[in-house]
Parts: C-alpha cells; sequence; structure tokens
C-alpha cells in the first residue's frame, strides 16, 4: 500500500466552496505517479522514455464527505487486481489526520504503447512492483 | 435529452496526447449546468441565489475512445433516475460528428443546501425540468 | 477587434470566491484561438495540420477588479503590433453587459514550428487576418 | 530568498507539449504559498481564518524557455518591494539542475480583506516575512 498525502490547493475549490470532484481524480493520478516512482526514471521515464502510458478505461467513484481549502487528503492506495495488460487501482481516501471517510475510488487502466495507441503486456518490472501494493 | 457539443481545449489534453482522463467529468458538469438553463437564473442562480448545490456522490466512467485536441465531442445526457432528493445523469459521450462511442459516464448528484452542507429535497422547478429528460 | 465572451465556469474560481488570476490567461488564449477562426481549419488546423504554435514570450496583466461564478466576461482583442515572427494582442476585459472594467492583457507570441521549436515568419494567411485586427 | 521546486506535472502541458503558458503562475502561486508557510496555520489560515487574501492586480512574465513532462522547474522568489497594502513578488525560474533559464515574473498582490472585499495594510507579522525576502 502506498500512502500519499496531498493539501487541498487554493484553486482547486469551486463555486460552492468544495473541491471540484473531477479534482479527485488528479489526485488519483498524481498518487498512481508515485507509486511508479520505484521504477528507473519513475513515470516520467515510462511515459516520456518508454512511451508506455496508462490511459484510463474505467474509473468508479464514492464521494463521502467534501474537501476543502485548507485540508489534508490522504490517499492509501492499493492494487486489488493485475490483469495481463490491465490493472485495478483502489484509492481509499480520508482526511488527515481525522481519518474521516472522504472517498473511495476504484480506477482501471490499460498499459499502452503510445506510439501505436494500443494495449500491450504489463512489463515486468511494473508487474513486479504492482505486485508488492497488492 | 440534451445535447451538448464541446470542442476540446488546447490546454485539456495531458503528456500522452488526449484528454487528460479528470476532464470528461468537467464536460459532464458543463452539460450539466446547460441543462439547468431553463430554470429562472439557470445553474448559476441555482448556486449563487438559492444556494443549491449539486455535489457528486457517485461517478462511472467507461472509456472507450480518446480525445484530442481538435476533435469535438458530443455528450447526450439523459436522467434514468430520480430520487427524493438526488439524481442520476447519463452522459454518451461520442466523437461528432462520426458517432465514435468515446464515453459513458453515470454521474449521481445530491440536491444540497450550501449553507448547512446538508441534502434537501429537489426543489419543484428542477424535478419538472428532470422529468423532461428521463 | 475581436469580441469574445466567456461566462465563469463553476469551477474556476478560487478560496476566495473569485476567478483564480492565471486563468485570466485560458481566457486570453481561447479568444486568441477565435481569432484564427477564419483561417481555412481554424487553430486546430495551424496546430495540429501545419504544425505552428504560438508560445508566449511576454505577458503583462493589469487586474482592475474581480470575477465570480455568475459573471460574463467580455474580451475585445486588438492586435497592437505585428513583426517578422511575432505578433502582440491586446485584450481588453470588461463585465458584460456592464462594462466595468475587469482587467488588461497584453500578450506577445512567437510564431514557432512546433517540430523543430523554433521562430518562424508569420505565414501571409495569419499576416493578413493579423492586420484585420490592428 | 525562497527556492521552491516543482515538477512539471503530467497534465499541465498542452497540445503543444509544453506546459500552458497561464500554468506558470499556478507555480507562482504555490511558490507564494509556501512562502507564507512560516506565520501560524501558513496561508491556509491567513486565508480562511484571518480572511485576508492576496489577488494579484499586476503581472509581468518573461518566457524565456519551455517546459515539459518531467522537468522540474525551480522558482526562486525574492520580494522586491513592500508598499503600505500591496507588495512586489518576483520570481526567477530555471530549469532544475541545469540553471537554464526558464522565466522571470514579476506578480504584484495586494492584501485584501476578503469579507469587504478591499485593500488593507500589511498585517506586521507578514511584513516581518516578508522583509526577510527582499
Amino acid at each position: 500500500m502506498l500512502v500519499h498525502d496531498r493539501a487541498v490547493r487554493f484553486e482547486e475549490v469551486d463555486a460552492a466552496g468544495i473541491v471540484f470532484f473531477p479534482r479527485f481524480l488528479n489526485y488519483c493520478h498524481d498518487a498512481m505517479a508515485e507509486l511508479f516512482a520505484p521504477l528507473e526514471g519513475g513515470y516520467v521515464q515510462l511515459v516520456n522514455g518508454r512511451r508506455i502510458g496508462l490511459p484510463a478505461v474505467h474509473v468508479e467513484a464514492d464521494y463521502r464527505s467534501p474537501l476543502r481549502f485548507g485540508d489534508t487528503a490522504r490517499l492509501e492506495v492499493t492494487i486489488p487486481h493485475v490483469g495481463s495488460s490491465s490493472f485495478t487501482l483502489h484509492y481509499r481516501i480520508t482526511l488527515a489526520p481525522s481519518g474521516l471517510p472522504v472517498a473511495e475510488i476504484k480506477h482501471i487502466v490499460v498499459t499502452t504503447d503510445l506510439v501505436a495507441m494500443r494495449a500491450v503486456p504489463i512489463p515486468a518490472d511494473m508487474r513486479a512492483l504492482l505486485e508488492q501494493h497488492r
């Protein structure tokens, strides 16, 4: 499990004064990028060097409590499923440090050759890393 | 059914060259705002005047084909379910004009008093409008 | 002169309740894209087809009055200067319809070959269009 | 002088593959927020607790070299001028670790009572902090 803390930015709220709901997915993406940091060159090298991307094919989000400017969201990331070319990320988001449940997000991505824009098998180093977070 | 067309903006793509997946939800939100245009003062008056917001409680998205700068997304919005304080929006997103399937998104929102931050019954004028899109 | 109206979006405000100051530049960029609509294929074809971009080299912004959700900004765009490869856009932003001054923004861009990432002379069709807005 | 490092995010580039020019101002704002961290409760408490905001009244940006996904921008922040209610921030942005010049940004803000939305004198603790960065 990866734990990723993220302070809500000044510009991430909306006219209702709460974090705009699509931005929760930005938080998830940032956490996913951090999860790949142990790979050589990290997420950047994956995308820029190896030209492998991870487009979402499915997202499911349950929002339980709003986030506001001044809050810190804690994302606990696990990998409940690893297939041949796709895998599932699960994000449990709470308010830090209280632990108040904020959201649960499921995010399925497909390992994709960004040049050909087609699915490719999960590379061995990625797979090994993903297995550590199951 | 509401039909909402949206050209992909220059800054909405990511380093993989495709529309960043959370931004599909921004498109949905824009379409929802347009859906409420027939209310007096539209979505703006709902939020600013009546202080009623529509925070998401659940989102489900299936991504089928990427969007790029230069594409126009067509969102067909229907309201498959209306409860007492919550309702469900369904967005079928295609590429315009080809009709290529891009995404299907389900979005459940709760009619919320933004001052007290608690659910309220769907007001009569909103309910009547929602029923037109079932 | 091009006149470009833009309603403030729900998610464009910040925790102070006003449009976050960098987003004024997004509005300017949208207006610039609209200004190039008369070119064949518009701004999209310029970027995607001809691989010509317009990176900013200089921006100057004077902010006079905040924008809020519910406001409509009116951008009046003129082209006070056209050089060999660069040109200057001037945006006078007011509140519509009252005309309250909101901001004045000067934006200098360089016509750039996006493949080689180097300045190129302004193409003839762009130059002719720019001259119409001096 | 404050030194603030910031890795370019995956979603911060545009269809030209470089960081979209308004986002440089987001980077500046983040650095400014960090600069106020030594105040009790930091920038969050300033905005949420004391209801003091820092809207921009003037921005000047010179862009010298683009940023791409994978780059880390280094912002060196100084405060060249402190007035009675306004002050000036200067950001020298370079590529880290090479030191390649990326941008120079001048940002003038006005200490503002967010309830009355009017300028107020710079509070003593803020002034003392600002003086440390002249």
